[in-house]
């Protein structure tokens, strides 16, 4: 079994009241992602802490029920906080952090994470890979800089389309981008 | 059998026909290194291309016959070049920068590179640990963003102290800090 690779650069999304504070108006699309209803927007802020600050970093649709931040472990040390490892909605004792418009500024407490390594499928792709039970594989990387990386949660849903999540982190480290086909095992 | 790891950083190696454009006299010993010998220097030079800079970056000394960067691959994205996956010292086809002090500035041809993940020991430790005849391992990372890192060449000594190298990505992608204990894989 093969997965290709979407590479998640740092993003932020945004629930409606945090919207209304940063933006006039609704989140516009500037084009779709590979998970269906997903899209980046127009729409960018800056991540500020007191240590440092990340500029210009997009926004992702449709809006949420909460506000989440998702960065790397090297964009944690350039903003000196220690984000926890979770997956989207799980953001119990997240770090704060401030999002910058030019509009407004607003810190937003348990927003912040670094999110774990993820695979989107769907109930037929569990089936058809004999997947049933199991919440997590590990993928190789091939290469000089190749690494088995442990840890990559199945994320099923109908609505998902086959889709290895990894943060720049982990594809820097192993020489990996967007589009790129990597073995699963179980 | 376990390794003791020391994150590299950035940093920059210099002959003594650069060292003398960039500095006016010797470099100068801020702090010793685990390895015999190798120090890090006050000196700092930025890095710099046509499309990026990355500024303060540490020499390290003695110096050497050869002048070398060794940056990780998010480094070289901020540079926007395409430097190789190289030993120390193996700088055919490495990619050109600009090193830049208060005092100079001069393009270094094959110069950059990404070093490849490396242990230093001595040859009582390839012994002591059964390594005869093998030329590279693999190490483990546990957690939460766990990997086992492939490729891992053993640089063999009599000078060296059993020390796991590894660049910032990696130890970024896996949480891994300088001092960490990775397990060796044969």
């Amino acid at each position: 079994m093969k997965v290709k690779l979407g590479v998640s650069n740092r993003h932020v999304h945004l629930s409606e009241d945090i919207l209304n504070v940063l933006f006039d108006g609704d989140l516009t699309k500037k084009r779709d992602l590979i998970q269906t209803g997903h899209y980046a927007c127009d729409e960018t802020v800056d991540i500020k802490t007191d240590k440092g600050i990340i500029e210009n970093v997009r926004v992702l649709g449709p809006l949420r029920n909460y506000t989440q931040v998702e960065i790397s472990k090297t964009d944690a040390y350039k903003l000196g906080i220690n984000p926890p490892v979770r997956d989207s909605g799980d953001l119990k004792n997240a770090a704060a952090v401030t999002l910058v418009s030019d509009k407004a500024e607003i810190e937003v407490k348990e927003s912040c994470i670094i999110a774990t390594r993820h695979i989107h499928l769907t109930p037929d792709d569990v089936s058809k890979y004999g997947l049933e039970g199991i919440d997590k594989v590990s993928v190789k990387a091939e290469g000089i800089k190749g690494s088995i990386l442990q840890n990559v949660f199945l994320k099923v849903d109908e609505s998902f389309t086959l889709e290895l999540h990894l943060d720049t982190d982990d594809a820097n480290a192993n020489l990996l981008k967007t589009g790129d086909l990597l073995d699963v095992i179980k």
